[in-house]
């Protein structure tokens, strides 16, 4: 008997969609005798509109080092997943309904936290569903590392590096700020990586007099220039801190982005030339590390063990050295976020790096 | 008898700067019996300030890859070059004088069009300067390509090609916005190399209804994404013509950016999912390319046989495949811009990208 | 009445194939009404044997980055060109039978020194041809730049790059074997860019104690370690002249690259540690440098404009800032190479590098 | 009191090196009141000659980035290190003396398992000890990971990459040898990430024929091209066991390299058009990578606090997500090799690539 079974991409793109896909691919080809893939296209709304195609062997090669994601993904079907009003009960009967029409015996999701709500909720009503953690943000619960962070991480590193020449020609302080609204981990660690001076999180509120005080210090020691990595979401301890509001007071201000804040007090407090970079969407394009496609073809091959097993209601998942699953009602809903204890933030400021805090 | 070259680099740092310099040391070294070179420190502020220091040999060695430039730099000294008030004058003496306490026998000057403009003034004042075309936007009136524009060209078509598998995936419209104020040589040639749906110069002033009609025909044609390269400098045919009434037209509608401009009226006339990329710095930071490492080389070679042969007020240039120079009077306050018929803006227009025009 | 293009690409593959084919047809589609573009497969192979496929617009999209050839590509199919013996009249009556059943109006034939000739033998036939310039070597006649060129220097200037820090942290002489067998324009434009301390180049036969006197002369003056950039076909003035000779004398004696040679020469007259790298086909892999993006595009759009004024017996090439065109009879046989006089080659020894002439 | 700290590197030199030393530094200087580091030259070299220098503060700083070693590096003191002979005895005791003579409170000995095999030795001589897991390998026992590791990693990945246009563009085998003589780690791990469809490691002897049965299966299948990636050390099931031997039968059959061998016997049993690539060096070389410098900063911050702890005779260790240290004599003289149960094979077989085995 044949084993059908579809994949869908959901929320931002990021590199390694394509290798999960192929991973996810050969590896059911090689251990079951008789599979069939569905390709779900653009995300959940492929699901809820019934549209897809059969896949064949061919469209899944030369495809390991493809950034983006061949299936096409879209954002979040649900704007409350909380509650499931009207709208949305249409939406899940419609995805139940083009799950029996396809005539699956599974769905493989691919994505980040938003994604995985909506994939719990799927096993809940009683679809087979296998989570794979995609994020450049990291930042999903259960697993140490997701697929796309580490791509993310190199570019945001190089970044920092030509940013850095640029910095000390004209002893300039350079504020770059770098994806991630929620949590910190892709500009803790390219912060590091990238020899930043100061470090601004999400979950650390800074105090924009200590961020100035660590600029002028290393300017009163000779060094004209300092790099200052800050994730979009990151706030100062005085700013509200309800979301809406905070960004609502800054825009009253005369500011659109958290960096641009940060350079007007710099330049104000300290007298030193300020400029800013903000990278975007540079940040989730093009082909997958070397690490992130390992990574990728780990997370695939196990998912299709986990096919093979029958074994659905999980979520792939790396834990210390381990490819692991977790249970989708167990992390749906939750977030991995940065501890201001964590080793890396520890290891930064033994570096010397600030974090304003 | 010794010869006592001076060097300063000026206006934006760009990757090629520390290859002349040590292009021109170690020719110069090569050439001429006996030869001190002063480093003269932050462009222009180190010659009106008198800070400078002796150069050794090993100074010029490892910096061939290296972005930025050793000697530090510093905006334009004049913010009106045409009126030189009381201020200007005392800044002019003081280079002079600056000149003289050195002891230099010549001054070399890496700069763009602004520091050329400099450099002419000096070289009517009586002081044996030799110019060298640095510059990103390569509008440096006289020479074919300037040293850091190729550099700069393979970043920011790295970055169109990451913003390619992003896009797809998700069936965007790209708006990226290149550096070039006044010229449009950056974005003409990253949108060929990029593949570009898109172009937009300051030098050909679009119409908004085309642009959004060349993303509509994509659209309507089954391609759900398209790449749109904009020079900063870039603006509508119906915007004001001076600079600051035009940015002070966009800031009233609440556009930073000719790409948020953009952006919104794609939105508006298509429906199409937009998002804006701005590289800003990045696109001047890091190593030189092999193709700017070389023309760095050639270019500081050549300037040491112009101080060999005491070749002075004359800046160098490459016309065709060769190194040569133009006089300083007869390219200051010139640009090189790109016309509506130029080759490039031809062949683009045969693979099919519109120029909104 | 619709114009039927045949495409073939031949020799060694090089980044930019991709590119001018689809500048090729992109363009052709734009300027003229009714385009048919035949592919034929593995270059003269296809052609002799009938193999070929009617290409589809959409074959020619998101192809301008790829590595590569679509069409494939195989060496030449004549082994001897001087002799037309009767295996060749074969193979050329085969090519022009095939010319006619496929009803091409005219044959693009992308390639380098061996394809052109093959070219302008097939042009001589009465077969509308246009010949592309193909080669990372650069030696084609009549073009100052070919495609692949730049892009090849591009990797082997970062080869050179990676073993700085490996030869100055071991104070180790590293031999560098660049691909060239005929030509050194490759090595020696690498050579420069990469900061190489002495170039060997086919075109400037070498003195093995002078290149050692180099590497002892850097020691000698506290640099442990030395870089030597040497082409594939460089050899020493004492070696015979005839390559078959040369080859046999070096395989006798144990060596089989030049680099070899070289290295345990260095180690006999220096007694420095010498180790011996070969990048080999990495340096005509992978994508196409952003100058061969736009080279290519510029060629695929000029031979176009060939193909709608009837212009054939031609190759494209590039003189200075011009594109332009060359009989194919003026530039068969012959071959592009490194003048001991050129520019590049005096900036080099401007630079302190020797070529052990 | 001050802590006056010796550090050598020592070995191959590797990307992380002098990232690793940085980060020692920087959280001595920030953990320790008052802290002298003392960098000895040329690793243990500079130990048994007393060649040393005290460093600054300021030496630290812009290495982050920087490949190879600011100390430079030597191959290890002993040929035998079982038999600690008369010459030995003098070393040990040259090494001894000169710890005392620079006063050292210890010594961080950054290296491989040859250079650990050393450092435990020094420990049991009554040394202040404390090792770096360096090694592009990734073999040291005891650590999940080295750094150096992760940046050859990237390098060889990007080789199959390019290798991948020119095999898929001419038909051809291409057979990449990669660094590891003893164990395959980056060989596997390169393989998988680079898309490799034979992966040949020196813990897994293969058989000729089923190598070139896996190329000839794909060729039947249409795929005229295959990608083989062999560690250097790999071997036939078939070879003598002995090293020795193995190289003297190989080089009496006329090979140099494993890789030559496979060639050859792919080209006589399947016909197929082969070719060898041997990146060599390129892998060891240029700036580590976003990964290695966090691991590479994590070692070095994990040694500091060993440092202020006085906790020697150990090895710093990455194990799961803790960095963490192992005793020297726990694992001096071991490696960590490949197990052909290793997930990654696994993982790799479940891709369909052939082992050989």
């Amino acid at each position: 008997m044949s084993t059908r079974i579809g994949i869908l991409t959901s929320g931002g793109d990021c590199p390694g969609l394509n290798a999960v896909i192929r991973g996810v691919a050969k590896a059911s080809y090689e251990l079951m005798k008789d599979v069939e893939i569905i390709g779900i296209i653009d995300g959940y709304r492929g699901l809820i509109q019934g549209e897809y195609k059969l896949m064949k062997k061919s469209d899944f090669s030369g495809i390991l080092t493809l950034g983006g994601t061949i299936l096409g993904t879209s954002r979040q079907p649900f704007k409350q997943m909380r509650v499931i009003g009207e709208d949305n009960v249409d939406k899940v009967k419609a995805m139940k309904d083009n799950y029996k029409k396809m005539g699956l015996d599974c769905l493989l999701i691919l994505g980040g936290n938003g994604t995985h709500k909506t994939a719990a909720l799927l096993a809940e009503e009683g679809l087979n569903v296998i989570g794979l953690p995609k994020t450049i943000d990291n930042d999903l619960y259960g697993s140490d590392v997701t697929f796309g962070f580490h791509s993310a991480l190199d570019i945001a590193t190089e970044a920092l590096d030509r940013l850095h020449t640029t910095a000390a020609s004209h002893g300039r302080v350079m504020v770059v700020e770098l994806m991630g609204n929620k949590t910190g981990w892709l500009t803790l660690n390219a912060g590091i990586a990238g020899g930043a001076d100061v470090i601004l999180l999400p979950e650390i509120p800074f105090d924009m007099d200590k961020v100035a005080a660590a600029v002028q210090k290393r300017a009163n020691s000779g060094k004209a220039f300092s790099i200052i990595a800050v994730a979009e979401g990151a706030m100062e301890k005085s700013e509200p801190t309800k979301r809406k509001e905070r960004l609502a007071a800054r825009s009253a201000a005369g500011f659109h982005n958290i960096s641009e804040k940060i350079a007007a007090a710099i330049i104000q407090k300290t007298g030193c030339e300020t400029r800013v970079v903000i990278p975007g969407h540079l940040q989730r394009g093009g082909a997958p590390s070397a690490y992130d496609r390992l990574l990728s073809t780990q997370f695939g091959a196990y998912a299709a063990h986990l096919i093979q097993e029958k074994k659905f209601g999980v979520t792939v998942a790396k834990v210390g050295n381990t490819i692991t699953q977790n249970k989708l009602s167990d992390i749906a809903g939750k977030a991995k976020l940065v501890s201001p204890d964590d080793q890396m933030v520890q290891v930064a400021k033994s570096m010397g790096i600030s974090f304003g805090d």
